[in-house]
């Protein structure tokens, strides 16, 4: 990688949301030289999306001295199957929902560099690898808290992709095995339904209707109530609302003791938006781990809050894959 | 591997038990050509084991032509150290309980050759990989149904050892969070407390005590009931035993959905006295992971049972672990 970082010192990230498509073009200290954007629903065929990529890329990739700087790219894409490069059957995608996308190809042979795609979680946890707090770490699993519950498992310093390329979809174990919530993959009781943003906020929902007990809550329309709004009046000292954290947290950290009889991991990094609640949800994290943990593993995992930059996270969890093409 | 396995045809797997120490030298075919046995547990200090274990080798390795015939040795021990070659507080052995032995450093000093342990689930992991029906395979989950459950995870080909060489502890995820049976860990719920050979047993008494209904195991001394006796019971066409191993193969087959959403692994295997009850354990086993799994994996993990021979299948996995040193 030396010799070749040395030709061609950046890599592009892509980070492609159901919104928007944030590129950024990055080095190997995870500075992000360049960045431009595109919605990503705009488009009704993908030769369409892909187009208005390149040519809004064309730009900054002048910027940072031509393609010949470039090493490869990288994409970060719900349903992304790195052995195949595509993106398969991506519920809010509308030009992804409906097949396989074979998008990395799609974008090497526009760009005519090598182009390697997987899915948000496994693009965060090689960006923490890469640039992050989970630098020189072998086994370590990253939990991305966010609207749903995804996951990146790296074991013996290598992701964990499984037989098929779909590997890590912690955020649904099944949690509650009777009377569980309903998830989004139409089964119950995930970790997804309870800990994910949507989570929160049902688990707040339910707390306002079941019970009588005075909160700032009770001033928003129930079923207008989000996860910031659960945070922000937390963050206000809200009984109600820092339960709702508490019991998230608790959840996470008997769910956690589980993936460590799986893989014995150096550390759980959080990601994503939920992770800024910081204490009012790591405390009760820790301690239901510590409470549920098999003797053998206490005290020996690190529990760590992704140290990349909120914003570009995604862009240089997607760029980091390029490196290692 | 090959031009050594010319000069050194041969490795000497040691399967620990808690009663009996079984040793094989084995060829890169699995044939095992010799095999000898000691007690495990006639010794107050391991370096009596370790003097006893190396006169009884002495005699199959001069059979086998002399320790130059030799590459390695392996050994799969409860609370087996991969890592550090130790046995760390392995509760069922005399010499053992207390400590961490480093057994395979003390074997090597005596026996001149390298010698790698780990523990009994992970050396059946590295035998089916070797001479049983996962050659070939990548990532596949072996599951060891004995008097506990054991785990040994194989993800990029490679074992998954985790942070501390104690990963893979499947039997000790928590099935039941509420009103679990206690288990042998000191904790609730867990897997090995319903799905080994002394949770089947649990499972006949607790149905013969909660229901009226006929069985031939009404015929036993309640507490006396063993998972031999459900078996047989069952091959009799008892209904009540059939429905125990069906009670145990539908909670395998639920914990197979959540490592599923691990690892994605092309095969489970399992291995171990339980297996031997075929389909009355194996179809609802497989009929609730494809009720349980998450649809993205349905329909591609393949349910196998350990293609090795039961009675040397231990010996073998051992002595696998000895061909990669």
């Amino acid at each position: 990688m030396e010799s070749v970082s040395v030709l061609k010192p950046y890599v592009i990230g892509l980070d492609l949301g159901g919104t928007n498509s944030v590129f950024g073009i990055v080095d190997s200290r995870g500075d992000i030289k360049a960045t431009t954007t595109i919605k990503t629903q705009g488009y009704e065929k993908v030769e369409d999306y892909v187009a208005a990529s390149v040519d809004a890329l064309k730009l900054i990739i002048d910027q940072v001295g031509g393609i010949d700087t470039i090493k490869a790219m990288g994409i970060g894409a719900p349903n992304g199957n790195f052995y195949n490069g595509t993106i398969e059957f991506a519920p809010n995608l509308s030009w992804g929902h409906n097949g396989v996308v074979p998008l990395a190809q799609m974008f090497s042979d526009k760009l005519g560099i090598p182009v390697a795609l997987t899915n948000d979680a496994n693009a965060a946890a090689i960006g923490e690898m890469t640039y992050g707090v989970a630098r020189g770490m072998k086994n370590f699993i990253i939990i991305t808290l966010g609207t749903g519950v995804g996951s990146g498992i790296v074991v013996n310093g290598q992701l964990v992709y499984g037989s098929d390329g779909f590997a890590g979809e912690l955020g649904h174990v099944t949690m509650r095995r009777e009377h569980g919530r309903s998830c989004g993959c139409g089964r119950n009781g995930c970790l997804e339904a309870y800990c994910s943003a949507t989570g929160v906020a049902r688990t707040a929902r339910e707390l306002l209707e079941t019970t009588s007990e005075p909160s700032l809550l009770r001033d928003l329309k129930l079923e207008d109530i989000t996860s910031l709004d659960v945070s922000i009046a937390a963050g206000k000292g809200d009984e109600l609302a820092k339960r709702v954290y508490e019991m998230t947290g608790e959840m996470l950290g008997e769910a956690c003791a589980d993936f460590a009889a799986f893989s014995s991991p150096e550390a759980f990094i959080f990601f994503g938006g939920l992770t800024k609640a910081g204490d009012l949800l790591m405390k009760p994290l820790k301690e239901s781990y510590d409470k549920h943990v098999l003797k053998i593993f206490k005290d020996k995992a690190k529990f760590l809050i992704s140290g990349l930059d909120g914003s570009s996270a995604a862009v240089l969890g997607a760029s980091a894959i390029g490196w290692d093409i």
